[in-house]
């Protein structure tokens, strides 16, 4: 018979150990961190009615949606993101779950677009969000998840980045520019990467005069510490209520996440946010790496006035954000923060001798109840041969025992790192065992 | 704008946290073990080529399978095991990762078998599997895993019963059944179900005679100590060298559980055990809930010679086990071991006094330096109504403070289940607040 080819489709990948077990550490973070706020797991099904999907969706999304009819003729598209089901969820579960709900949602979802570098049709999503409820309390702990999310992820050196929608309405109603919102928000957007100059230009084009102009781009370079800011756009909004309204929540904002004990550093208000500032209604948040920038906000959201308007006359305020789990990695990677090897164990134990398995198992086991992991090797190939395996898996410790030394009730303790050794006796004694193996292992990093 | 209306499809359900909350936990629980044994997390694609995925399929699975052809013109299907992406992936990736391989692999499957109760059309497998190896090493570690997860997951009265398909095929040899063994074993397997007189009406129609129909009752009556199993076998099983492998393989195997001190309650061998001996080609194993055996296995596999053959030339035997998260969630229901409330969070605190968000948030800070999770109430709502939100979450301790107690540094501490309160000075002593809070936490269960 024939071989099938094993191959993954283009623009999916499998996960191999090495990528798979920082990635499930970072799932496992973000979980700890929102339930540490008060927000609880749900899950939603990966196919869903086509219509429940397209309803919100741009020509983009639909486009790139995975659908088809199933064996029951319905006509059903994987999700693409994990809001549209929020949105779902909360018209159809709401009265049951009552306001405020508070949930995060990890799980994969699945985009048909052209596969380019570090982008994949398959990914996953880490989001949190608040609903029902407009409270700027919801704001202030949206961005604390998000600083401590990064301290327990590794991350040293991050900014929040943190606009309003409401001071941006103000301003531009300020510049009397209030029917070229659009124009201004793209340039504003693109300043970073094509210049003043560039942008300059197109806010020309777009019929802004030279006054206007300026002004505009005087609001991006607008820099300094929060409270400067804060001055600064007290005056530039006097006499617009929405204006003064977003900046009034942003001082909250601020106020809080240092009274929180949040440090200056890492959050920083900054008007040109403007990425999303179509979507969302209320404060928003984008967070940027200070050892890698480039690679774009690894953490984004905001607030929004009515998640679930196609489903439901209900209307459900706000606000949440989203992990980018996959550019965080990446990132992680060029950092340098990923540990190198794929074990999950700490303890080796080679099978030296293969009629001695039940003394490898009472090892292994004294090991386990300690709180350690430990894996006996199948097979009772040559030591060399078995610690060449535990070398390539990044085990630390192997127990070495052949028939002399179980006889004896004696076990060889190997560093592997340094290669220095110690014999324990661990039958009369199996707590001498655990105490020269907490010195072992609590010397180095420990890997999971 | 006609509403759309908010429904998820036939055979698929969303999960709201109270399901979701100890779902989550046991998938914890499945990795923490998994990892203790050294298994190290893979994942792979929903969407394989059609061709991957029905390469081993029966046509029961392949009529089951959604499958349909994506917009770059592919046949495409999403996985309904998480066996035949494993193989596809081992064929892949070996030579990369060597072996022995231990790996695990938590994720969703999808089948379009018509619903029924406590069946899906998409649901968890929690797979765990080594490969690249025949040893008896990892037949005594598969099993230690699945006795440590029903330890870990709570369960306290269950049984691994344990059978060899080799026993299997010596004992037929012996009865000179090779040609009949599909029908003994299907018959073998409906015993518990039908009853011995059914089952002997369908041994006879499939040709076998008295003496032989009286012989294989006989084999699924066996009962006794593993030791009282072994020694009728051995007799049973005497020229027949297949047989007496298989006899050798689960002497070393129950002889290895006790000494990494699995107690005998807790597996039991089996010769009437046949499901899946027509995949399995070594050990077979069943766990069976003794409070509730009647909803079957929640946690089967065994050894199988060859994964991947259809993928790739190398031969690559090996075992593994899969845990029933579904079915096992669905008894622990029925059996009350999951807790009603579905808060994450530990301490409640409302939002008293708007203007005092900076205090709340400094207390929050306080209780998750701590370890603990807390949450503020979004909105002043009043008093009663919060406290309300916290009982239906299942808080256990509300924090509350008005501007009064908040100016003179105090805070009151309510036990929200015994309604018992005490004030402390947090703002100059926070040990204060964790020492209360420490005393009035550990007293109940831990939620989350």
């Amino acid at each position: 018979m024939a071989l099938i080819e094993p191959r993954t489709l283009k623009g999916f990948r499998d996960f191999l150990p090495a990528a798979m077990i920082p990635r499930e550490q970072l799932m496992e973070t973000a979980r700890r961190v929102y339930r540490r706020y008060g927000f609880v797991p749900i899950d939603t099904p990966a196919l869903e009615y086509l219509e429940v999907l397209t309803g919100k969706g741009s020509d983009e999304t639909d486009r790139q949606m995975y659908h088809f009819t199933d064996n029951g003729g319905r006509a059903v598209g994987m999700r693409f993101d994990l809001t549209v089901p929020l949105a779902r969820f909360a018209a159809q579960h709401i009265h049951e779950l009552g306001t405020p709900f508070k949930r995060y949602h990890i799980g994969s979802v699945w985009r048909g677009e052209t596969p380019q570098a570090g982008r994949f049709r398959e990914f996953v999503q880490c989001d949190f969000d608040t609903i029902g409820t407009n409270g700027v309390v919801s704001d202030i702990e949206t961005a604390l998840v998000i600083h401590e999310l990064m301290h327990e992820i590794g991350v040293r050196r991050f900014t929040i980045r943190i606009n309003n929608r409401h001071v941006l309405t103000g301003l531009l109603e300020q510049l009397d520019l209030q029917n070229a919102g659009t124009a201004v928000l793209r340039a504003l957007d693109k300043i970073e990467k094509v210049g003043v100059e560039q942008v300059s230009k197109e806010l020309a084009s777009a019929g802004l005069s030279a006054i206007q102009t300026d002004r505009v781009l005087a609001l991006a370079a607008m820099h300094g510490s929060t409270s400067d800011i804060l001055s600064q756009l007290d005056k530039l909004l006097v006499g617009s209520q929405v204006g003064q309204q977003g900046v009034a929540r942003l001082r909250t904002l601020c106020g809080a996440m240092t009274a929180a004990g949040v440090k200056d550093e890492f959050f920083q208000l900054d008007v040109s946010i403007a990425r999303g500032l179509d979507y969302y209604t209320g404060v928003v948040f984008e967070t940027v790496l200070g050892d890698l920038p480039s690679i774009g906000s690894v953490c984004s959201g905001g607030r929004y006035d009515n998640l679930a308007g196609l489903y439901t006359k209900l209307h459900l305020p706000g606000i949440g954000a989203s992990l980018g789990l996959d550019r965080l990695l990446a990132a992680m990677e060029q950092l340098d923060l990923i540990p190198k090897s794929f074990s999950a164990a700490d303890v080796f134990i080679p099978l030296f001798d293969a009629d001695r398995i039940n003394d490898y198992f009472q090892l292994a086991s004294i090991i386990r109840t300690a709180g350690w992991s430990a894996e006996v090797y199948p097979e009772p190939k040559k030591l060399g041969l078995q610690l060449k395996y535990a070398d390539q898996r990044g085990f630390r410790v192997a127990l070495i025992a052949g028939s002399q030394e179980l006889d004896a009730g004696e076990v060889q303790i190997k560093n592997l790192t340094n290669k220095v050794s110690t014999t324990v006796q661990w039958r009369s004694d199996p707590d001498a065992l655990v105490s020269a193996l907490k010195n072992m292992l609590d010397l180095g990093d420990k890997i999971a």
